[in-house]
C-alpha cells in the first residue's frame, strides 16, 4: 500500500486575483510544493543532493490535470493529500486532493518523470526510470 | 469558424527554478493571460467593465490539462496560440499551444464557464451561460 | 508598546531561481504576507469585510526597503517578525525581520498607508487617516 | 555616460490582487527582469554562460528600494527604464523608473553584487569585483 502525505498551507492575498479568489496557476504552485513535500516525507533527498549522486535532477512533470471545484479566499488554511497513484516504467501518475477542512477544492493528476540532463546538451534532460531506492521507498 | 489569437511572451529569470527550466506553473499563468488576452481581442470586454454591465465576473476554470512537450528556460520568446473549441451548455473549451519559434513547448487544454457571485453569499460563484454577446463574437 | 507578531513560511522549490536561492521578490510576498498576518493577528478584520464597514479596501504599500543578509533555499523554514514602529498623519511604517533560526536573512521596512477608492474614480485610491479602531487595537 | 534601457511588460490579470491593482512584489519582479533585460542588452552573456566562464553566477540583490506612487491594473502596458547610477568597490547601484505612458508608477533602486559561490559551500555565496569586461561595457 502506498504511502500519503499531507501538505498544509495558508491562501495569502496575493494568492487571490481580482475575483477575490485563488488565481488558479497557484492551486498548482502548491500541488507541486506538495509533490516535493511528498518525496521528503519519504525520505527522498532534496533534488539537489540527489543530483550529485545520481544525476537526477528532479521528477519534472510530463502532464498535468486539474479538476476546479470550489474556489478559496486569503484566509483559507488548505491541504493537500498527495500520493502515488501509479508506477509505469518511466513515469508515474500522482493523485493530489486540496481540501479545506471537509471541501475538496481541487482533484489534480500529476504525471512526472524522474530525468538527468542530457549527456550533449546540458539544456535538454532525458526521462530515466525511477532509482531503485525510491522505488523500494513505496514497496 | 473560430478566431485564434497569438500572445507572446519573454521567458525571465525568476520565471524559471532551480532546475534551470521552466516552473511548470508558469506556463498555466501565461495560459491563463493568453485566455483573457484572446477574449480582449475578440472584443470582450475586461471582467471589471464586464461584472458591471452583466454580473459576470470572468471566466473561471473549471478543468485544466496541461502535456509538457519540452522545457523552456529563460531568455526564450514564447507564443501561445489559443482558440475555443467547443462551446457547451454553460462551459467551453480553450486549446492552447505554447511554442517557441516552431518547437511545440505545451499543449493545455482549459474548461471555463462564465460565473457570477451567488445572489445570497458573494463568496460562492454560479456558471451561467455564455452571454449571447460573447457568443455572437465567436459566430 | 507595540505588539510584534511572527508568521511562519516554507521556502518551496517553486520559489528559488536557477542560482537555486529564493528569487528576491518572493521575500517581499512573505513580508506582505506577514503584513496582513500582523493585522489579522491584532483583530483587524479582513480586508474585504474592512471595505464593507468602513470603506477601508486596505494598507497598500507607499514605499518598501530590503537588505538581504542571507540567502534561503528550499525546505528552509522561516520567520518574518512584525512590527509597527511608527504611527504618522496618514501612513505607518512596518518593520519586518526574516530570519532561519536565528540568521537574519532580510530585514524589511514599508511604508503604508490606510486607503480607500477615489470617490470620483474607482481605479484611484485615496490615502485616509488609519481608522481609530486600528489605531486603538496599537495603543 | 551611462547606458539606458526600457524594458516592456504587460500587466495581466493574475499580476493583480483583490485590490484590483498589481500585488506590490510584482513590481520588483518587472524590475528584477529588467535588470536582466539591461545586462543583455550591455552584451553580458546569460547568467549560466557567465558561470561556466568566470564563477560569476549572476548579481544577486544586496538591498532595495521602491517607491510606488500611482497604482497599475490588469490590461496597462507599462516601460521601466533601467540604467546604472554608481559603481562601487563590490557592488553597485541600478534605478529603475516604472512608467505606463508619461506617469510614473514606482520608481525603484537595487544595490547589486556579483556573486560567486563560497568554494567551501556552494550554498553560500561571495561577492566579487565587478568584473572588467562587464565594467568596460559601461564605460
Amino acid at each position: 500500500m502506498t504511502p500519503r502525505h499531507t501538505t498544509r498551507f495558508t491562501v495569502e492575498f496575493g494568492d487571490c486575483d481580482p475575483a477575490q479568489i485563488v488565481f488558479y496557476p497557484n492551486f498548482l504552485k502548491w500541488i507541486d510544493s506538495a509533490a516535493r513535500h511528498f518525496f521528503a516525507a519519504a525520505g527522498v533527498p532534496p533534488w539537489s543532493d540527489l543530483e550529485a549522486k545520481t544525476g537526477i535532477i528532479g521528477a519534472p512533470l510530463v502532464e498535468v490535470s486539474a479538476r476546479f471545484v470550489r474556489p478559496a479566499t486569503y484566509g483559507d488554511e488548505i491541504a493537500v493529500e498527495t500520493w502515488i497513484d501509479e508506477w509505469r516504467a518511466t513515469s508515474f501518475v500522482m493523485k493530489h486532493v486540496v481540501r479545506r477542512g471537509e471541501d475538496v477544492l481541487v482533484e489534480g493528476q500529476e504525471i512526472r518523470v524522474f530525468a538527468r540532463r542530457h549527456a550533449d546538451d546540458s539544456r535538454r534532460i532525458v526521462a530515466v526510470a525511477p532509482p531503485d531506492a525510491v522505488r523500494r521507498m513505496f514497496r
